[in-house]
């Protein structure tokens, strides 16, 4: 099942995406977000669906499309998982996942502006296979931690990269600005990706290939990163677990390259979807 | 005006705490969380006390005390904002302030069980003072920051050293584990404190003081933090900035003192209340 969500920012409508196009959820009553998931709602709402298709719907192919999901409580982060990201940016490769955080106020929709922060010259790209969690995690064994994911999506991780690596300590800094979390268009439901682990993910800058990398090339894949987090956190139902992201990055070029207003970034992976954002200056 | 919330985890009701006692008042029919604070919440509720505070029933002296707030949508950390923290440490004083988060789902009540986690062998502890927004802020100045902040709560930073500096990365790992987050027992609107620059802060570890501190000497003050961070990123209302601990933490110890099982952690700071953890094995 792919789902969505459409209509003005904080008022999004719940929809479930397929061939035929995008239908109306609102009357499930139900939005997607934490409680949605910890109460089996994907099978409640494929249960729903089959029942109730025919009279959802159609969502206008103008209407704007929001986060797949709701607002979660966390969304985590995994840096420098793909060797080729990690030589760029003359770092290690690390020895155990890089774990960070992103403000959960930086997350809009798949086609939502960029704003460029206030004071900002290095303002970058990071096309990512985000995980969404389906049930709560905690110490949650590598055999067993697919049962705890809800399924993929598309998301682009923008990171100021003064904000993140000069501005003193952690990274959050650079990751948090509102509008730095495009995510979606969809939620893919995990038994809809075959192999998740040779999906091919993509961005250009203006037209112009910047990224073109395959997940074969996770460093820390899927099922250890969920069990690896939960040794840490509880993950809880509708969290993000963002999985880093390929070379090709501003950060990475000689000389560096960040967004200028009025950039155009698109990306996208395989069975997930695209997305694109213009870029424009905070006013 | 002191707020505060009791009951089972999870189903906690609000209360106003006075001289005379706690009071239930889910008769105003709002929780302490995002949504109330963005609304004027504190406003409408003082208003409300005034006409209804006689037929409020007092809480029973043996409930258990939740978080003073609903879960929020971040918990900010201030590192370092102490200079013999920082030196008992042996970090730099920072130049700007360094911030990290710590995972919402280790928010617990004030007198909740502290779990050590498994496999910890350097869980710390740290009191701090930690403000709540009340207002979304974006881009704010320092000059009327104060405008964007509901109040003060108690707060124990907890802390695994291994986790946070010897596994890679970014400090968020030792930060987030469950029960690392007790607050309260009160939010304290900003009202009643006549100089939040001049609190005494403490800790004992089963009745020896290790923690005696002032926010007279914290580096970065509060307004001057509440502007910084909105530059990073939008903070919303119920959020919760923790500014930093005073020296004395375990890590500082020479030898290294972490606490164990059965060990008792009680923690305080003038006018926001105490807090008391039992700490225990992961089961």
């Amino acid at each position: 099942m792919k789902l969505t969500r459409f209509g003005t920012p904080g008022s999004e409508k719940p929809a479930v995406v397929t061939g035929a196009g995008t239908f109306d959820v609102s009357a499930f009553g139900e939005d997607f977000g934490e409680r949605f998931f910890e109460t089996a709602g994907l099978e409640r709402l494929a249960g729903w669906w089959e029942q109730n298709k025919s009279s959802c719907p159609a969502v206008p192919a103008d209407a704007r499309i929001g986060s797949p999901i709701q607002r979660p409580s966390k969304i985590v982060c995994i840096g420098l998982n793909y060797a080729d990201h990690a030589k760029e940016t003359n770092a290690a490769i690390p020895k155990e996942p890089i774990v960070f955080f992103k403000s959960t106020s930086s997350l809009v929709g798949p086609n939502d502006a960029l704003v460029i922060p206030k004071g900002s010259e290095k303002t970058d790209w990071e096309v990512e296979l985000a995980v969404v969690i389906g049930k709560k995690a905690s110490y949650v064994n590598e055999e067993n931690a697919m049962d705890y994911v809800a399924g993929y999506c598309l998301h682009n991780d923008y990171s100021e990269r003064a904000f993140q690596l000069e501005r003193g300590g952690q990274w959050v800094k650079g990751k948090s600005n509102d509008t730095f979390a495009p995510l979606g268009p969809w939620l893919v439901t995990k038994d809809e990706i075959k192999d998740v682990n040779n999906l091919r993910l993509w961005l250009t800058l203006n037209g112009k290939t910047m990224q073109d990398g395959t997940t074969a090339n996770l460093i820390f894949k899927i099922p250890f990163l969920v069990a690896y987090l939960s040794q840490f956190m509880t993950l809880l139902p509708g969290d993000v677990i963002s999985t880093g992201t390929p070379a090709g990055v501003g950060l990475g070029m000689n000389p560096n390259v960040y967004i200028k207003a009025g950039d155009v970034i698109e990306l996208g992976i395989d069975g997930l979807g695209t997305s694109k954002q213009v870029a424009e200056a905070y006013q």
